[in-house]
């Protein structure tokens, strides 16, 4: 009998679903669903308008999804609901809602549907903005050990700023709401009648820690007295490590799914995390970076360590045994868009229109053969603040070097170049923590379309690079661990590891760095980290001042 | 009788003649004539190719467009001979040629039409780095003296380094020549018969001081040995101050020019140095700037001063009586015109078009009813390097601030202010060494072309701006120097200073501080200065390293 997993990826706008034989991973169909309501950033369904930062889901845009895309996938592979061997999921995370304990969400309740605070705040909500500078003043005050992990600083884009935010605006749905959770670990629920969240989630984006748990009550009374027992009252959710069984499909959604109740689903896991299994990252040593509109640095080690400015170092949260540590940059394909939008001159696109390519691709063969160097340009990639290892969005971008003959190819090699440079400035946080970075495999549409800045990268980390092979690397990485929730005995697989290294597909290619542009990029990077130090450490804020400035007299 | 003056201004690529009524300085009649070679910049008309760097001209060029510009304007304006009461010229500076003492160029003999370092090595030649580089050295070496008196470093643009250089690379020139002299000295030669240079070519070009003489023989000894006696041998020519009679028009040249022979001609005068007169500045405290692909600073002072960074502050040099002084910017229209060349998106180029308008108007008037520090920029004008006040030409251009939402209007807009925080910077240098700048006068196609630029001028200067309304001060100044050569007897003028104040024309607007916009540019002028700092008086020489590394890299 043949078998078959299916991945379900839901990311910012659309969930995914990716059927693959497990044999050896190969895809055998796909089904793609676009959110009805999309990310709510000016007004919810109800037609209540939202401040600026905010961004907001609609929960039943996943479950309508849900169901469309796993149909989808049964329908166009013809593959029969008994084949199934297992269901896994990766989600944004950190998007989190209020829900009552009868899994209903407070948005889709009569009282609260005009309540902007009881939808799904996403991700990239920034409304918490005070609340997250609020923990991370306490969480120093009180010299928390849990700060250790997450290199030093608190995100607007974690889950207890959120969750904060609802309690200081709306109380009510605090008081009402039975859980606030993860709309991965919802999904689950409704999937598995079985209510679970997963060191990943609870890790990268609650603070978990896996010996010593969540966050103390003191700290939560800190932050509010009524959230001294956030914890018991609001997560009272058991934590599972990545690769495990979360639980069964039960028998009404197998029905809505046209599956065989009782498939096993795995454990949810971060989409982009999920590129670490999808990308047959399976130990120590490898570095794997999914490079989108930012990056997302993401590497497994065999013990932990303080690392500046990283998102996380979290037990089992990647793959099973080891902890997985997340660092990222904020500026990366947006970086290069904004540079294509706004600075290059009419010639060159009319350029790329005559020759039928992108303007990147354009700016990509005028700078065929180029010398490391040659331009004399360095940038910092800040044009949307800075992760890691900064962790500081009050920082902005800076080209430096420019001259009459300096050509708009120059400063976009600039761009790229700075945000290699922005890598191994992560590379050597982990290097200088004890964890070693001996390989790189890139994932995401920039890589597969771009091999220049790939080998940019190589030559500015000085390490072979590989680059995934699959542009559906998250969804496969979930189909992986749908595949571990089942048993060896029906899979033949020990663990998601082995089963990672056997779905994964890299390109044949291995980018090799050049040992001259190797020898000047040490040189320039060497320029890049002095300006870091300056304009990011302290010894002149110029830009957090103009940040000031442009606030005042917008 | 109506009386009137010929301008005439020797430029980069073209000579004009403007003829005016000395009753009220009123245009009556212009000519231009384009130099058939334009700038010599790959090969001389024998064919020889030119290295790098290099920009040569030919003065045979020189003479046919003075004959057809003097007799263009007589020609329109149909004046009578008798009727032109004086001439004055002004010429592109530290534009220097070998002549032989029947007054013929060595380019324009057999023995060295193929020899380039016979023709003239205009203004921006800069062949001569090397030795500029040597001079310097020594200069500061032997402590001399007159190095006070210009900022502190020697300009390849400048005289000597471009002598020393044709010594140095072409012996036999330097032998035979009997003189090298400005192409400005050597047209008042042709026109009057008599050899005379000017305190301004001297004082600003040559390192000339009106007490103590050019620099002595052993410093020129200490250059080359072959150059001790440099100014008995080969520039024994005496100096007489702007605003005097240089000579009278000799019998050959007024015939071909087709004027009275006896025409009293003005002491020559820099082109840009002529805007002075040209624009009715004619006391201490009142600062003019020529805008144009660079700027050029010139003041008035009553007594000398130790200034950072300038070209020179001498006595006569400008206008009888004063202290004239030169700063400069390297790069002002140049750095728009790179922006406007390169980094403007075809939606706006577009824009433009169907507006018939330029770019530059377009980001104008996109930029109407601006906030000053709403972009959040900040910029440093080094795309050419820096004259004042660092003089220093291995620097480049910076661009700080940038996020996702900057647009291509805000950039224009740092760049503009940036160029008014390097003039600020030399307003600054001013005043720290004892001159009060209290008001300032702009010429140029820019701020005519501009009120933009000029509103951003007078906020970051914070002093009333007035625009000189003519759009040829420079040839006006000349004519200025033409009347001021002719006695009092027959003009009616004491001296050039009361005929500028009569010929100048201002445009009738004055710009006035805003004072929220002075207020918020204090803060970022203070930003600018601290990047100024850093990155131009050694705290981080990532610019020259840069550079550096492009040169290797090339």
């Amino acid at each position: 009998m043949k078998k078959y997993a299916i991945g379900l990826d839901f990311g910012t706008l659309s969930v995914r679903a990716l059927l693959v034989d497990i044999e050896d991973g190969k895809e055998i169909a796909q089904s793609v669903f676009e959110y009805p309501h999309a990310v709510m950033e000016t007004h919810i369904p109800t037609g209540e308008t939202l401040p600026p930062a905010w961004a907001l889901q609609d929960p039943g845009d996943y479950m309508e999804g849900l169901i469309s895309v796993v149909r989808g996938v049964m329908k166009s592979s013809r593959v029969l609901p008994t084949e199934v061997i297992g269901i896994g999921v990766d989600f944004t995370s950190a998007t989190i809602l209020p829900v009552y304990k009868d899994k209903t969400p407070l948005s889709m309740t009569e009282e609260f549907a005009h309540e902007k605070h009881a939808y799904v705040k996403l991700w990239k909500h920034h409304g918490g903005e005070e609340e997250a500078i609020l923990i991370d003043k306490i969480a120093r005050e009180r010299n928390e050990e849990f700060m250790k992990m997450y290199g030093g600083k608190v995100s607007s884009e974690w889950t207890i700023p959120k969750i904060l935010e609802t309690l200081h605006k709306a109380p009510e749905v605090y008081e009402k709401a039975d859980y606030f959770m993860e709309a991965l670990d919802w999904i689950l629920w409704e999937m598995t009648d079985k209510l679970t969240t997963s060191a990943c989630t609870a890790g990268f984006k609650m603070f978990y820690h896996h010996e010593t748990g969540f966050p103390s009550k003191e700290f939560f009374k800190a932050l509010d007295p009524r959230m001294e027992n956030f914890v018991e009252e609001k997560f009272n959710i058991p934590v599972l490590p990545i690769g495990a069984c979360a639980g069964h499909l039960c028998d009404a959604m197998a029905k809505e799914l046209g599956l065989t109740p009782g498939t096993p689903v795995g454990t949810g896991i971060i989409d982009a995390h999920c590129a670490v299994p999808g990308g047959g990252v399976g130990k120590p040593g490898e570095l794997m970076i999914i490079m989108g509109t930012s990056s997302c640095h993401l590497m497994l080690a065999d013990h932990s360590a303080q690392i500046e400015g990283i998102q996380g170092i979290i037990k089992d949260g990647i793959m099973p045994g080891f902890f997985g540590i997340e660092a990222g940059q904020s500026c990366v394909g947006d970086h290069f868009a904004w540079f294509v939008d706004n600075c290059v001159p009419e010639d060159y696109t009319r350029q790329a229109r005559e020759k039928g390519i992108s303007v990147h691709q354009l700016l990509s063969e005028k700078l065929a053969g180029y010398k490391a160097g040659a331009s004399g340009l360095v940038a910092l990639d800040w044009f949307n603040g800075v992760r890691s290892p900064l962790m500081d969005f009050d920082l902005n971008g800076l080209i430096l070097g420019m001259n009459l003959l300096t050509k708009p190819e120059d400063i976009y090699l600039a761009l790229i170049e700075a945000t290699a440079y922005g890598t191994r400035a992560i590379v050597e946080s982990f290097e200088k923590a004890g964890i070693p970075v001996n390989s790189v495999v890139l994932s995401g549409g920039i890589p597969s379309k771009n091999p220049l800045i790939v080998q940019i990268y190589t030559d500015v980390l000085n390490r072979e690079i590989k680059v995934c092979a699959s542009d559906q690397a998250c969804a496969l990485g979930a189909a992986v661990l749908g595949t571990a929730a089942a048993p060896e005995s029906i899979t033949g697989y020990k663990d998601a590891n082995e089963i990672a290294a056997k779905f994964a597909k890299l390109q044949d290619k291995t980018y090799v760095p050049d040992p001259e542009k190797v020898a000047v990029y040490d040189k320039l990077y060497a320029e890049y980290n002095t300006l870091l130090d300056y304009f990011g450490r302290g010894a002149n804020d110029v830009m957090k001042r103009l940040n000031k400035i442009r606030e005042e007299n917008k």
